[in-house]
């Protein structure tokens, strides 16, 4: 039973590339016996030899996550999950795993594979099929139901929202961490058939900053150079999208020499590019004269076989953003133009006069196709997901309603001082006297709610 | 009566210190007959001979301010001040010269003095008494009542809320700019007082980034350089307060080559300054060894007399922040302390050993009082400013209750896109097929209300 | 005989480490019958049936190399290096072998494996043995006798020196590449036995600052990332030494958020870090509370076992220096300390009381390593040693003395502007006026040789 | 006697432009009787009256010059120029003063105006008579015969050379510090007609690094600033030259968000633009579009008439350079064309269509026009001279031939190290093994000469 206090679903995004791809001829997970060396079968994984493995990236990854395991240690004292029974779908990494003991019980986990406490539905090169085959073995367990869900694109929710109705409406509370999810638990929200209350852990302060802006601001980086070796000194880019995403990537690569353009469809970000010292163009305006081409804006066909077909030989073309088809790779699908795999991620579309375009992850996202995430970064996320299930599990009855929250400001502030040790950063604290005249508690919230 | 269609008060602090100082044993202005070329005496400024000077100043502010132009070319055709009567209360420097000619008819000007269809009363130096006897002259005006207040501040609002509660209660609308003004507001509206709808533009998003981040990454340089002639390469300094003004002066004095520390009482603010590199400390921690002291808090005696005791000899300390009491600077002026003024704004504070602690502008603003304002960032309030009156003053009755109210977003967004051909920047427009896939309309709003 | 025009020994350092790591039980290449498509047997590689896979990472190298290409485009016109026989040392790559082609005869290519044209002794993992093998193999060839030397290290120029002095005396030209074979050089003229010319292109400021500075500000952050997948904002990082290598290294951690001090004996260096931003520290002074030690020296022993003791759990140490010996690895393989590989270049060595130090290729240099040089970088030095192996191979008699010259001016200039067309870049010319004003001729050398 | 033992002349650049302009209504200095507290006559400047004002500045000065007071300290044990009659010609601020001050006698000073222990023939504003009458009367004393020539442009040394050819040949030394006085030095070695031993300070590498690259990265923008209070953010620049002084202008606008362009004929200068992140243009191509145009190339006529006919409204053009040419003023005094002084330093030339083009010093030097230079730069020009002087002076007979020499490497470093202290930074020192690892003394030299 307790094994299953938390499940974690898999999504078919394969969220860490960076060791092997899938050969087609294997067999897949689902059709082997898996039996781990505690004798569980309760799992489906791709190589449970490679348990040991997973086993020491854990551990590199929990060097990086003090925030979360002192969360953990505060936790194994107050149990605040005790009786939560978590369904859960996310990208599985070595820091999910880190995430996923928090929430479980590490003394349970002697000898349990890659995931200790913890049942593991996911592989590398999972299909569709076998994505939504996952997420139905994580809900229909017999002898056990989830009443909290974990989720992360809103699938799982969706699933069981359909397929379970009866476990649904049992549910104590969702925590979504996607803007896809958010977007989708609005709208039922809207239609009225929300029933369950909901935490938009997306909108944190934290979490945003961290996933976009700051992370960004190294994965371009990583991707780019894992993937092409390319010399960021002098070279040309344009960046399409200047949101947090955009602010990230583009400060990384000025940082390193590049010179960068910027694409904009708001005023109000152009003019943020402007006063950082981009020059916002049309993306037709310099699409001949850049050597990389990068999206990060959400929206779909923003770069077209038009600016393709008119890019110089060598650009590379990738994508930060949210969405797979920012970039209309399918118009590069056509039999007058020739791909050529040259690594993992890169291919070489050649247009017929011999002109190459340097294509990663077949447009589909750069930094979690051809980049790590910093565990740092990983570590505020579920510090955040942790807390904001928490908040939900242990909330006197009546305090949310089947409505979507944002997390409150207080765990937002929560979340950035548990992580403030591992800079040795020290906050100042306020005197009664300067309390009094700022009207702030000494404790916080110390913005407004609107605050970014 | 046309020519008092616009009326700017004054403010008691010296906007822009750049030029002479008041001696002390001149007339009053208040005393003195004037009448400008057109034979008007409905103003009062120190000395009307500089008229010449002053038009060449907003000649040179005009090169600048083209957004503010070309709205008031587009004012012109519509007029759509037609009738108002605007009593404001604002720092008088050529840009809001600009901004006046905006607001008053410029057909009229000709000839006219300082500000042309605007009468003034300001001068340098003011006392507080002669401010309070300015802004009265401003709403006492035989045979014209006021129907917009234009305010900075509150004092205005508050002089007329006061004073002439019957002039308040035919106001069409109020606009303030500053931090306090809404905050007076805000106490007004929830004590039920406040019987006229109000526009808070100080929250607007394009304002608080060109107010706070944008200029003062530039102010902290220019007025330290103006009055100590320093050099930043490798000079250690502290920063109080990593909010937008506090990021402003940080990435500035980094930029340059210094080393800088930052003080936050907010996790969330501190987690951003290590994220950008910045060492997050107790302020008691680095007083020893500090070059320069910057207050940029909004909060009361940040740098007490305990830490001025403590820093090293030749330290600089300087206020970018909100009020005036940053820095404690009663604690200074004690007799064991011996006070010389080495240059206008330039105070060494002197320890009985003999330590000199650097003071800059007693201990008040240092953009205010130091350096100059770059005239684009008041052509963004000026802006903002303007379309808030065409607003309030146009909109159907009903629209706007007797509330404080945000700048509307798409608003926001058009004052940002009047400023972007200054820096030939080009917005993308969205196809119809991806306004409808982001379901957004064309023409904004691009984003929620909450974005920063 | 053609095919021996340019013959590439190998070096004992795994130049790119990035694929895959040698098993210890297979058989030695010197071992293995070897013949390529072509029936020659005269090489010796890993696995000749790479070669598809090396002709690919040759395609995309030279999509960065087009300086390279336009030298060799004109160079086959010209053929300057008829009748060169070539023996060389240097790191295998992708890089070296478009280099390779550009100084063999493309035209004999078809067929040939891995460097058309160019014989190869070379392969990962070579023990110190095999790394004589191969140079002896290189050099000793039945009727074929090398007349240009072009090393990086020395070592091929000392193998020859003294096992085949009669060959060595036919030499006309060496071309060195390395600081430490420039080295040997100098002391070899100075005792009066270099009786060939030889071309220091180490010094060459275009290969110094893009083998130092430029190359170091990308390869730093690729090498802790690709081995630690470490966040750089906020940490703190102390790098020993800032000459152009530390100053590359301290540049591109700044710019991404890190805390970056400097250690310097040189004031003039140290000063230079003073302006730069960075705090000039002992290492004992920041050792307890750096997150990451980067030596960048040239010294030996510079991160000694009592630095490495006091560092805190978790610290990252790596090496992008000179020598191997920068930090004392050798004071940590003690039994009292656990060594763990926890990825390939990366060991945590564990302390009793758990402590763990990463160790990142075991204190060699990270950019060779662990990271990828950019192949611009390797352009610039392959394009140079090209010039100088051309200059000295047609150089009239009495040209060059027995001695060790430095590239000339010219030459160094005419490298650079190889290299412009590929960032679009437009030079400047001068007018005759100009160029007679300034005592210049309009096509160079426009600078002093001391400038740097 | 004594009072003499430093005479600084003047130069007829108007070094420090910060105070109040000249009128041109008033009586000469020269035709004035002056005398001062002390009774001495031997002085001439414009008011001796401002001795008082002086005297704080130069208090204030003294506060970042601590590496020249530590000098003075031990100066004043060792007396290391006593009896050198030092005849000076330079620019006159506070900062010199503390340098006069380091090499006169501070017991003679009280009482003594402006520049206590030394003469001073200067005034703003001087004419090139005026300028050449206050060299002659610094040489010319009764009494009295200079034995070292501090010089700064060579102009004194030309007088000496021409009109006191007895007093030049028992000159013992000279130390210049300009780079046209350099070269004029090296014109009259090679003429054979240097009867003297000079030494060239201008090219050691901490004064070069301070003089252009930090000391320019400052100055541009407190120069721009002080002149137009321009917003750099978003503006797009044009830098002419990308040596020192426009590697400086770069980095500091690129800092605060300008968009740079660089215009280059050197390809070696060019390629560190491009890896610097600047496009690398000819002038003509933005010409059109940019907002400020900035030369620092030591040539002339880089902006001609045709570029200036092209510049949009607004622009703004000065000079960082070494030439008062670098832009064609000349060209603009055309009748066509409106010149209106709009403030001190600053002009707008107005084309017959309106167009204004704002230029600043009148094309003269920006930095000497119209910014001041941190006291902490002077700091090192002046211990590097002081260091000079005190070299040539003690040197043993013969060490110094009649020839020009660069400052050696070892002194440089002294520099360097004397002005670490005001950094608080901490040298590292080499242990025995590692200096004989190295080869070096483990007091330095570090570098090699040619090092930069």
């Amino acid at each position: 039973g307790r094994e299953r206090d938390l499940i974690f679903g898999t999504s078919y995004l394969n969220f860490s590339a960076s060791y092997t791809d899938s050969s087609d001829d294997e067999v897949s997970p689902r059709e082997k016996q898996q039996t781990n060396s505690k004798g569980s079968s309760n799992f489906c994984v791709k190589n449970i030899k490679q348990a040991e493995f997973g086993r020491r990236e854990i551990e590199i990854a929990e060097q990086d996550m003090s925030a979360l395991i002192s969360l953990r240690k505060r936790a194994q004292g107050e149990k605040p999950l005790a009786g939560a029974k978590i369904v859960g779908c996310t990208h599985i990494t070595a820091q999910t795993a880190v995430s996923g003991c928090l929430l479980g019980d590490p003394a349970d986990s002697k000898g349990a594979p890659v995931l200790p406490g913890v049942a593991v539905f996911a592989w590398k090169g999972e299909s569709e099929d076998d994505f939504w085959w996952c997420i139905d073995r994580c809900v229909n367990v017999d002898g056990w139901q989830a009443n909290m869900i974990l989720d992360d694109g809103g699938d799982l929710t969706h699933w069981v929202y359909k397929k379970y109705p009866s476990v649904f409406k049992k549910i104590r509370g969702i925590v979504e961490e996607s803007v896809t999810g958010v977007h989708r638990l609005y709208q039922l929200s809207k239609a009225g058939k929300l029933c369950v209350p909901a935490m938009n852990v997306n909108d944190s302060v934290t979490k945003q900053k961290f996933d976009n802006l700051y992370c960004c601001r190294e994965s371009i980086l990583d991707g780019l150079k894992r993937t092409t070796d390319v010399m960021f000194g002098g070279k040309q880019v344009v960046v399409c999208g200047y949101g947090e995403v955009g602010k990230g990537c583009c400060a990384a690569l000025k940082a390193l020499g590049a010179i960068v353009y910027v694409t904009e469809i708001d005023p109000i970000c152009a003019l943020q590019a402007c006063m950082d010292g981009f020059r916002v163009v049309k993306l037709s305006e310099v699409i001949r004269q850049v050597d990389v081409v990068i999206t990060c804006t959400g929206n779909k066909n923003v770069v077209t076989r038009e600016h393709l077909d008119r890019m110089k030989n060598s650009c590379i073309v990738c994508n930060m953003g949210h969405s797979n088809t920012e970039i209309d790779v399918t118009s590069l699908r056509m039999p007058e133009l020739t791909w050529e795999r040259v690594r993992s991620q890169v291919d070489h579309v050649i247009w017929p006069d011999g002109k190459r375009v340097v294509l990663l992850a077949e447009g589909r996202l750069l930094n979690l196709s051809c980049s790590t995430v910093p565990t740092f970064v990983l570590s505020i996320t579920a510090t955040t997901q942790a807390l904001a299930l928490i908040e939900l599990y242990n909330a006197p009855e009546g305090r949310y309603k089947q409505d979507v929250y944002l997390l409150p400001k207080k765990m937002d502030e929560y979340v950035a001082s548990l992580h403030l040790p591992s800079f040795d950063a020290h906050l100042t604290e306020l005197t009664d006297d300067q309390a009094k005249y700022l009207g702030l508690n000494k404790n916080g919230p110390f913005k407004p709610n609107y605050y970014r």
